[in-house]
């Protein structure tokens, strides 16, 4: 459904599944474009996911997709991915090189594009 | 800075000013559509904002702008265009011909196109 909307109070603290219904972890929160209003990034908490222990790491909205069964949001994201994903500088939120790496890495255009 | 991105956490409660610094009222939550991820609403909470009374209103993101300086939103949405707004159906957050509507209303593209 491509019309359906959703409040962000309900996607902070959403369950993340892997495309085998595995618990991968949560969205944190949602860090969003100032001018655009584009969600740039879903930033994931893991609660001792797979070995990483805690921890927040970004990816790209795009990587989720939202399932309606599972009420909640399946990546096809892997450990390995996600530890391989580029370190973030102090300034990720507004360094736009950094943020055409990292959509790089994981093979999709910019939020912006 | 439209490379500058911003936490749902820090939208959430951020102050909004007309375009001469009055205080409106806040921003309480946004709403996202699900498959693109953009901003569809932020949904305005009001305390008692020029007699309306508490309530909860949404407004096209493009409405907003932030101000460094303020270290809020501004707007130039009245308290008449609020109120004149049209009236939300149960289904308004899928609803695209009331979206449409509304949009139209406050003279802007939906957030779709």
């Amino acid at each position: 459904m491509a019309s359906s909307t959703i409040s962000s109070k309900d996607v902070n603290g959403s369950t993340v599944y892997s495309p085998d219904g595995q618990h991968l972890g949560h969205i944190d929160h949602l860090v969003i474009d100032k001018m655009s209003g584009q969600v740039a990034y879903a930033v994931m908490g893991f609660g001792g996911f797979l070995g990483m222990g805690e921890g927040h790491h970004p990816v790209p909205w795009r990587k989720l997709t939202f399932d309606t069964k599972l009420n909640g949001y399946v990546t096809d994201i892997t450990k390995e991915a996600l530890q391989g994903a580029p370190d973030r500088p102090h300034d990720w939120q507004e360094n736009r090189d950094w943020a055409t790496t990292f959509y790089g890495y994981y093979g999709i255009a910019p939020y912006w594009i």
